[in-house]
């Protein structure tokens, strides 16, 4: 998916929800684990009651290989789903890879041309040929991480550079936004640090961000709203337990729409505020 | 397995060498093509030959995913066919995996419970409880990313922080050192920087190492060993395509465990030289 198709999808939907599906088989309602695939049962009920609300899914790849053989059926099911039923949404494979260029070479064909993801996530610590095998295939994005949202965050990407002056994380989105271009990659900005959005656009101004951490992780969607959106929205702001696990009842499909339908008029009023819809 | 075992067998074998099963569907001899899980017979075959020479093999997590289901298929037989056939080898799942804890926590039941890896390549980027749930499982180990043979290394991994004066690599090595210790955490250290070695080894003399890039990305066997060497061995040294591509012809497995071995006696004279045996 290109970056106009994305951006129109934001339009329409007046949303830049992101669905996290980090679907836990300890943790979904207990009847469903009756049928023969309890997580893919779990997901189509998701999608199907939270596809009018968001623009994309993110399956993170932990909860699915945790599972086995089995568990990357499901993910495969899931994917297929989505893509067939809802072909206007973005997907995303939380999978945070990275290895020497002739490995994530062998990622990027795992996730883009055996599965059929829109995007990876992909961790930088390897550099530039780590990176960009993902990005020679057209229409699919590296989502690279640069700030992340939990504690582990502190120990090395604040890190201060002596020559340059600047934090680890701030010289990933300096170096890495020459390997390819806001068409092709988008960066993970954690929303626990919404002060941050504003000296981090001024290096990437319009690459989309992808920011996780809203509502579990205690992040305030308007403050990402206020210091993040530009004027193509750029922002993909994710939530996945406070949506997906939102009932452990028989209603928790439903109520999980409530909550991405919550979640989506008030990014519907943050578009409008700034003019975008 | 813990460090005295793996040592033990480091000394009865004579040999510190990691057998990389970087197996690719298009670099396989043709005519395995025709079974019906080319991968894992080429696998079998390689391990059958080499086993006698090496101390660990180190699957590389993408090759496999590349195949998709099938190729997760593949790579739990050949856990499976190495672990009961030859239960005093290490298995390493090169993965390059770590994200915040509740993933990583899914992760480690991945590599760990699902699969009987007895170690996971794990990125530092994410920090501390992106690794601290690998570190649950008694037995099993962390080796995490600290300096890579890639091009790309030198992108972060020589950033120099300007309060500590130290390598972004090397305040890697020491804040991690306190999460673990040396009977569960090793690190990558790519082979091309042996002139590293010594000062790495001033900062975690007692771990052990995984070094790849040996072969054919070029490494010297006898510096790494001059500078990585300890009292316990200290290192394990991978060699993947030099071994497993050794010919493409129906002596492919023979001419793997000649190379093997010729690495093998190497080591063994290696580790004479410096008193180990």
């Amino acid at each position: 998916m290109n970056a106009q198709q994305l951006f129109e999808n934001i339009k329409k939907k007046g949303s830049f929800l992101c669905v996290g599906l980090d679907t836990d088989i300890q943790k979904i309602p207990s009847f469903l684990l009756d049928s023969d695939d309890p997580m893919f049962e779990f997901n189509k009920a998701i999608v199907d009651a939270t596809a009018e609300y968001c623009v994309a899914y993110k399956p993170n790849l932990a909860f699915y290989e945790a599972c086995g053989l089995k568990g990357w059926t499901t993910l495969d099911r899931t994917v297929k789903y989505i893509r067939s039923n809802f072909p206007e949404i973005f997907i995303i494979a939380d999978a945070k890879r990275g290895d020497i260029g002739n490995t994530s070479s062998m990622y990027a064909k795992a996730f883009f041309n055996q599965m059929d993801f829109d995007a990876v996530t992909v961790a930088p610590y390897m550099g530039e040929d780590s990176v960009k095998p993902f990005l020679a295939y057209e229409g699919r994005w590296v989502i690279l991480l640069a700030l992340t949202s939990n504690k582990g965050a502190f120990d090395f990407q604040y890190i201060k550079d002596k020559e340059e002056d600047k934090r680890l994380f701030e010289l990933v989105l300096q170096k890495s936004k020459e390997w390819g271009n806001d068409k092709n990659m988008m960066y993970v900005i954690g929303a626990t640090k919404a002060e941050e959005l504003a000296s981090i656009r001024n290096i990437i101004p319009d690459h989309f961000l992808l920011v996780p951490g809203v509502g579990a992780q205690g992040g305030s969607l308007k403050e990402v709203a206020e210091f993040g959106l530009n004027s193509q929205c750029g922002l993909l702001v994710n939530s996945s337990r406070a949506i997906i696990y939102a009932s452990k009842e028989s209603d928790f499909a439903e109520k999980a729409g409530e909550n991405a339908r919550e979640i989506k008029d008030e990014m519907t009023e943050l578009l409008q505020v700034k003019g975008i819809i």
